[in-house]
């Protein structure tokens, strides 16, 4: 569905430019390509027009960098090739974790935060599923839906889009997952190094998630919902739009519904999505099997140390002595076994 | 959407002979029409046939006068003009009942016969609801999502289609439903009078539901469903199919979604349904207005009467002193609010 990645890198003596330009207030993904356009050259737009200082652009790249990642400008040869096509590309992404996903077929999973049991188990299945049939799940670390579908889909491969910068845990929850992602998995961010999110990144955010993916999947989508704004960009971009149907009680399907209505495709198993692509070819390479959730010791260790008195999971990490992946997963499968319970400060108790 | 009642009345000297045709071994309704064509009427063919006696079309007239019914002979002024358009319209039709309703704008309900509390009062409220706008509900009087129609039409009229013969109460625990929609709405069968209802009637009972009907609304129905014949039929004859759409994960809705996917129109409620054909102009008449459950002392008087030990509804008229129909509406309101739970040997017992 996209060209592959760019052969050629990006000059280097335009790359920094283009983050000065990128980086300067007032300058939107919109502007940035109309100041490329009008300049011919961020090089030259930087000459002429107000931007950033060299060292500030150092600064934050530095930081990034200590944080374990780097960043992608649009023009380089990492840069996703689905979001370059897009006319508000995002001019800079941070990047934490293997950019090697970006090249693979990717879907995107949504929903709502406030997510029901059973759609997050759903979302889970189907992440598997696709994870399993070649795709890399992208999603935006929200709680709920995005949380289960990135979890799920961390041994096949998953993407998640932050709407602070790449630093900032958003929710503060999702400490393990974000950490998970940045190893096994990818981060990216629009937003600069060290800013938090603030109400319009999410939006902005939507777009990303959308515009990398051949496809959404929307899953308990209420009506006016964060999740219908990534419905929308994706028909925009010309993306796929896939949506579980609930019942016309169940608020948490009123957007759900609305977009079937108005012509999205209506899912009841992830075969209504590989059936609109086709395997990728990327199956039959060397993807990682889905896993089973870890049967071995961890979950032992990780039940073991649970009871039903709230614990943090912080807690649990430094005592079971396994990966704050590995902890993150066995948490998944016993909540959507529905033998888990979370509270509030991240602490989690069996049922 | 179709033309008025014929306002000739059949003449005498057909009519007769046609009973007699329809009610011949062997001659259902597609060779019905084929031997009126090729004899050019049904007294001829009587001649040149061998066709059921005089005596006995006589004898199932006078049963079901004695039960307060009559025929409805394809050709008869007061045969709905919407089944007389079918290829396999049904010869013969007895009716009990007012058929004043049948030259009203008909939508049908139908789904499972085991359907969730939800899925009844959804069926109920949109009973209410289209029933206001001028529309007859019609169904099939079975357990679950029909019969939660048809109380909840009762006010604004309702048309059941039985599978076997009109004096047959199918399933058993309908007696007062039955009862009511005589008295209410009307009772149509296409098999003869006396006869009970075996498999083949039920598929053969949907396509007079849905060709009395200018749109079939399906809830819960599964895979491999009756609700997906009457759609079926529905599509068949050109009616539209209106469907409520479910989560995946239940299998209430496996038949559903797969129609929504097929082009039928997801319904969120009853605005989704009457726009589609407007309201019609009956909706200005003088349609009695949608009553709200008994609040009066009849509500009271079976409240008293019920209790947590299961008790017969004949019991319950008896002892009420209200009539069966009204009992059958406060139940219904009682068990769509939670409040009746029903037993085997039509016994019924408060939570």
């Amino acid at each position: 569905m996209f060209d592959g990645p760019f052969t050629a890198d990006l000059d280097p003596a335009e790359r920094r430019p283009r983050l000065r330009l990128a980086r300067s207030p007032r300058v939107g993904p919109v502007t940035f390509q109309e100041a490329l356009q009008h300049f011919g050259s961020a090089r030259r737009a930087c000459r002429e027009l107000s931007v950033v200082s060299e060292a500030d652009i150092a600064r934050e790249e530095q930081a990034l960098a200590k944080a374990g990642g780097r960043f992608l400008v649009l023009g380089d040869a990492d840069y996703p090739a689905s979001l370059a096509a897009l006319p508000d590309a995002p001019p800079v992404l941070s990047a934490i974790g293997d950019t090697g996903w970006l090249v693979r077929p990717m879907l995107a999973i949504v929903g709502a935060r406030d997510a029901s049991l059973a759609g997050r188990r759903f979302a889970a299945e189907l992440a598997v599923t696709l994870g399993a049939a070649g795709f890399v799940v992208v999603s935006g670390l929200a709680r709920g839906i995005d949380a289960a579908a990135h979890t799920a889909a961390l041994p096949t491969g998953t993407v998640a889009v932050l709407a602070g910068g790449i630093d900032q845990v958003y929710p503060p929850q999702h400490e393990e997952l974000h950490r998970a992602i940045a190893q096994r998995g990818l981060l990216l961010a629009e937003t600069p190094f060290g800013t938090p999110p603030i109400a319009r990144s999410f939006p902005r955010r939507n777009r990303i998630v959308s515009g990398l993916s051949a496809g959404v999947v929307v899953i308990e989508a209420a009506e006016r919902s964060g999740s219908l704004i990534t419905a929308q960009r994706a028909l925009e971009q010309g993306r796929e739009v896939f949506v579980v149907p609930g019942s016309p009680m169940d608020p948490r399907y009123g957007g759900s519904n609305n977009l079937i209505r108005e012509g999205a495709i209506l899912v009841r198993d992830a075969n209504d999505i590989v059936g609109v692509f086709g395997k990728p070819q990327w199956a039959s390479q060397a993807v990682e099997k889905p896993k089973e959730i870890p049967k071995d010791g961890s979950t032992a260790k990780v039940l073991r140390a649970l009871s039903s008195v709230p614990t943090a999971v912080d807690e649990l990490v430094r005592r079971c002595q396994v990966s704050a992946a590995t902890v993150a997963e066995v948490l998944l499968a016993l909540e959507l076994e529905g033998r888990l319970e979370r509270h509030r400060g991240n602490c989690v108790s069996l049922i």
